[in-house]
């Protein structure tokens, strides 16, 4: 038995996230129907974690046991052909029997991206979230790094989540004008749900004046309606799970 | 009567091209349908030139009579609400009875993108050229400068231009790697149609050893049959079109 770890990249704008559901299309849906085409096996695939539906990835991990002799690095080539064109495997390696993505990842980094200017932009819808409100990104800056480190973060965290523990660590935040874009890029051990699009629909709502209040405050609540909106998860984007500690990086 | 000047962005992947059809749906109709809801006025749209199907645009400009009573530049404003999320008007204004964004058209810039890596990707797909051959933008810069200057560009011309005069003055031709992505900026004083396309499959085909012939030999060869393939639509982008002489500046 082989166990096999992907890389992955999706568009997200056609599926209901990751996560098989029973009525809906979803990529992990896909992808292990696509597993099945190459091994006539029905496996199960760990991923690292749900993304929510119209999240982007350019690298989503998961994992997923096989009896096929296939070498692990042959899957990306054969999962390629028989994926739809808004998914392909970035990677596929052979790892030890004991990997599993979503247990031993230690660390996530995501991007957010606001397109800002008066006018929307056929060519970054579905890419981005549009925002026609002027943006400064040293006020958001400043707001950011007021996250960064060990806290409980409730107030950001939709009231869905089924977690018990709300304390997570941000290892940085990081904003950078692109012409009319703005990246935000979180990096952190983990990330609660919808936590990363609501940190970006207060910052935007605090900037705007939306929200007159400190985000220290707002952290301090740990009450989600003294946080802004749930930024459209269109914006946003899986880049990389973290599998070796990565917090001395930012000690 | 005014006459308006409108710039525009459109995502071209659910389009026929520009130029208004008896049966398929194009920019150019959805635009004049757009000014109709506006104004009740059938009009008919100047465009700067026909873009094909799937082809993008950042700055495509037309230009079209009303007797409306609205300000030049709230065309924009009301024409964005009407329109759909892949077609919208960037600038509108007015400009004078004479102005025609065809015939006053002194130059146009188009940008090509390719995306080269062995793996596909799925965020880039429909707005990018996948090419999975290792492409040195160094040999391909080399190759384009060479197509530099005054010239009759019947070997990069679709057979089924109707021009007469196939002389064509490119300015400048600039490749950038942008990380997996090389972006062709390509600027004219106009382009035969397919041209940007061909000249892009040209530079890519000798690249990669598919044909092998010095650039310049199919210049001179007048014959599109020597050139490479005809790059696909959804890489190419209409960035700007250009009403003062451009000439000047790339002298």
């Amino acid at each position: 038995m082989t166990n096999v770890k992907l890389t992955i990249e999706y568009n997200g704008k056609n599926y209901k996230g990751w996560q098989k559901q029973p009525t809906e299309i979803t990529v992990q849906d896909v992808i292990e129907k696509a597993i099945y085409k190459i091994t006539r096996e029905k496996v199960n695939l760990n991923g690292s974690g749900r993304t929510d539906g119209g999240v982007h990835a350019s690298g989503q991990v998961a994992n997923f046991y096989t009896n096929s002799n296939m070498c692990g690095s042959r899957f990306k080539y054969a999962l390629n052909t028989v994926l739809p064109k808004d998914i392909a495997i970035v990677e596929s390696e052979e790892v030890k029997k004991c990997f599993h993505a979503r247990y031993d990842a230690k660390g996530k980094r995501y991007k957010y991206i606001i397109y800002n200017d008066k006018t929307r932009s056929p060519l970054c819808d579905d890419f981005s979230y549009h925002v026609s409100y002027d943006l400064d990104i040293n006020n958001m800056t400043e707001n950011a790094k007021k996250l960064i480190g060990t806290y409980d973060f409730t107030s950001f965290a939709s009231n869905k989540t089924n977690k018990e523990n709300k304390v997570r660590t941000i290892y940085d935040i990081k904003l950078e004008q692109k012409d009319k874009k703005i990246e935000i890029i979180y990096t952190g051990n983990g990330f609660l749900y919808n936590m990363v699009r609501v940190i970006t629909g207060t910052l935007i709502d605090i900037e705007r004046g939306k929200i007159k209040v400190d985000i220290l405050d707002v952290l301090k609540a740990k009450d989600r309606t003294k946080a802004g909106i749930t930024a459209p998860s269109c914006g946003l984007y899986l880049e990389e799970v973290y599998y070796n500690d990565i917090s001395k990086k930012y000690k």
